[in-house]
């Protein structure tokens, strides 16, 4: 018989975040590396997390009357160059395919970056009237963006995402799409993946290319660093009047509609791991966990042990959770390690001894402990340990984020808080770029967002000391 | 008010078929046309019967131990190279990514037109020992041919598919997964499609590139002609050797692991248009059609009636079958044409008189038909009805299919076969692609398969005269 697999080691996570990153991507077998330098493979396992996420975006968007359609891959560069914010923007990191078999292409054709121009070029054939507005269109896809440097989930050559696309009759229509995609965003970070966001406009220089307002949701990671995650934009009648999309209103006017686009993207599964990792592992939230709880059989052989552990195992599928079991040869010992590697947010142990007094021992990824539960009521209180993982992660994370968020007057706090302690600082700003562009020279940090929710945390912009207009954080990003 | 948007016309099946496949594909709203040729929109309608037929092969395919996963979207010139036929059969349609941003690659790229190539390479990282066979991989993706010409769902430069890779541990493993995969397809087909398959083997001359056996369904359409619907392949250890992935067996010897791959297409939509649809439009099989039963209110300004049919409409929801409503100020003659052109298998008719019954009126797509069914029954009727409409579509494909298969002894016969009425000629075959090549020249036909159930239907190739090996059915292909 072949040995058994051995334990898989990651670096401790105070020491080098960085590298223990990476080791958790690889180790839980979320991502694989492939020949083309930036393009990753999710693995089964990393992309079960993307599924569970989609499941529950794609339901929100139902539910908000959006449909979903399937647009070409490829852009004409003429086509990419109608909007002219939004092809300084994007075409310096386009892939562009020259050749179809063995033709050189007439003109070239970069493979989408995001898909306004595609969106925009079709509304021009389809809309009319009135009648044919709203238009509330979703696609779920991959995207290339050709970047420099490339980290697993945060930043891909290639990415997955899904993009949203509306056309509204009024301004005022567009916006409000616009701002409840936003909380759809931020209801799936805060209820399903546990993390706590601050929601706000990104400034001018953060702006979507082509966009008159960006929307964002900015979270912070363990490291105190912050991910953007999620963004949803106003274009205004932008796009619409550079692809001449008009339609007719009720009163026989020609008029010019208004649009958004919104995309969320599977970085926000590396935000997943840095948010709730430890060093064990991945720390996955519950509500995306591809398996919530994982059984395994102590001392196999006995006799009824491993029948015991299947009969729990098909309680809990059958109860809706989602359930394994490793039934393999591999050690106690190596089972707890690779579980607790993958994040799996419960085990379930069920043993002889176990049996005897109709138990099983179910242990916490979260917090280590171990509660011993009565089989009848199994599926009842997996459940409420689901629920309670799921809340003592947004608890720490939430802990986290607050005690990270510091009021600042001064660039020279700013910069002592980032290199000291690190996290948002939270100070007043006059809006001129100029004082954003001095904060990323002298306290090295980009604005994130200036949240919704103002407050008034001092009377003066923290660079130029002129009188402020929006309080705003500061941090350094992914 | 702006006048009311005006019903469709199409064009006879009878008089121009292709013309009629064209204008369902428009005016169902199924398709739109892009700057880039050969490239097609999948819009909200089209998509929505993908996703449907997406969820029914996912639940299939995880049932059976498949998971996820997300390759790169391209593939180095170099890796593409690696298995002989395999590169001969796609580089010649393959499109080429030759620029990043501004910089040249030092090696082109070419978007992925199928990823056995890219599951290798992976495959050979990851596999070690038989503890890691077999993998049941999948992937749900677009995949780009540079086609010469192209049709709506038949042949597009890009289309949806899924892409199955496996990896055993013996050959006969690998070929019964073969042999699994397609009896899902054909599941799929014949009682999800309400479309009847003919399952069986393809020829070496139409294998896949770098096959050792390509089993294949092939269905008939309307007009007769043939349309491969889902293939399945078993690669035996050619591509393994390739890409030089072995594992260690239980005996700790060095082995070579077998493989298949398998796809399932977009261009089945097409498929279900030419089978159902009629001179009205498309007729969706039940099981897939986004829109299964339309309400609509007769004398909507009539007290009570928006109500009674939102109430109805809630009623279908709740038990779970895809209903919706149509409320707008369009006529009823404009409503009944819309939803036959988009083939809503049942349209649920409430005006005032029905409502002093306690009934409503259900029209079938299929047949026209029309039934008064009381209300306290309704959901019970209406999954009845659903089922009846399946059963019929399916009954009346397959009598088209055997109506239209012949057993012909001579290459003269199939061809007057194929010139007067048209479908499958049933013969025997000495298995020689030179015989193969005559049939084509001579009479027209394309090789489609060898049944998987052989009958005897004669002792002699139809085509040479010597003593035959196989029966095969002939046709004329999209």
């Amino acid at each position: 018989m072949a040995k058994e697999k051995k334990v898989e080691q990651i670096t401790d996570m105070e020491q080098d975040f960085a590298q223990w990153y990476t080791d958790v991507c690889t180790k839980a077998d979320l991502i694989g590396y492939t020949s083309v330098k930036g393009m990753f493979i999710l693995r089964p396992y990393g992309y079960a997390i993307w599924e569970n996420i989609q499941a529950e975006m794609d339901k929100r968007f139902k539910a908000t009357g959006h449909v979903n359609v399937a647009m070409p891959l490829l852009i004409p560069e003429s086509l990419l160059q109608k909007e002219k914010d939004h092809v300084e923007g994007f075409a310096p990191e386009c892939a562009w395919v020259t050749h179809g078999g063995s033709e050189e292409l007439p003109e070239r054709l970069c493979v989408r970056p995001t898909s306004e121009t595609l969106f925009c070029e079709h509304w021009s054939h389809i809309v009319h009237s009135w009648r044919d507005l709203p238009l509330l269109y979703n696609q779920w896809c991959s995207v290339l963006r050709w970047e420099k440097t490339t980290r697993p989930f945060l930043r891909h050559r290639e990415f997955l995402w899904q993009e949203g696309h509306t056309l509204h009759a009024t301004a005022e229509e567009a916006i409000q799409e616009t701002e409840r995609m936003l909380n759809i965003y931020a209801d799936i970070c805060e209820n399903v993946l546990a993390m706590p966001v601050v929601k706000g406009l990104k400034t001018d220089k953060e702006k979507f290319a082509g966009a008159e307002r960006t929307y964002t949701i900015e979270c912070m990671m363990h490291d105190r660093k912050a991910l953007q995650n999620g963004t949803s934009h106003y274009f205004g009648d932008g796009f619409a009047k550079a692809f001449d999309i008009t339609f007719t209103d009720k009163e026989n006017q020609q008029r010019t509609p208004f649009e958004t686009s919104w995309g969320f993207t599977t970085r926000t599964i590396g935000g997943v791991i840095m948010t709730h990792g430890d060093n064990r592992g991945l720390v996955l939230p519950p509500r995306v966990a591809p398996i919530q709880a994982m059984v395994i059989p102590v001392a196999m052989h006995k006799p009824g042990v491993l029948e015991a552990a299947k009969a729990l195992l098909e309680r809990l599928k059958a109860a809706g959770i989602r359930a394994g079991i490793d039934d393999s040869d591999q050690s106690m010992g190596w089972k707890a390690a690779e579980y607790e590697m993958k994040g799996v947010p419960l085990r379930i142990e069920i043993g002889p001894k176990d049996m005897e007094k109709d138990l099983c021992c179910i242990c916490r990824r979260d917090s280590g402990e171990k509660v011993f539960v009565p089989l009848a009521g199994l599926e009842e209180a997996v459940r409420e340990l689901l629920d309670s993982v799921h809340e003592g992660l947004f608890a720490r994370a939430k802990k986290n984020l607050e005690e990270h968020t510091k009021v600042c007057q001064t660039v020279e706090e700013v910069k002592t808080f980032m290199e000291t302690e690190g996290g948002f600082a939270k100070t007043m700003w006059c809006g001129d770029v100029k004082c954003e562009e001095e904060m990323k020279e002298k306290a090295g940090v980009s604005s994130r967002c200036m949240p919704l929710v103002q407050e008034r945390v001092g009377e003066r912009c923290v660079c130029c000391g002129r009188p402020a207009k929006h309080m705003i954080y500061w941090g350094v990003a992914y």
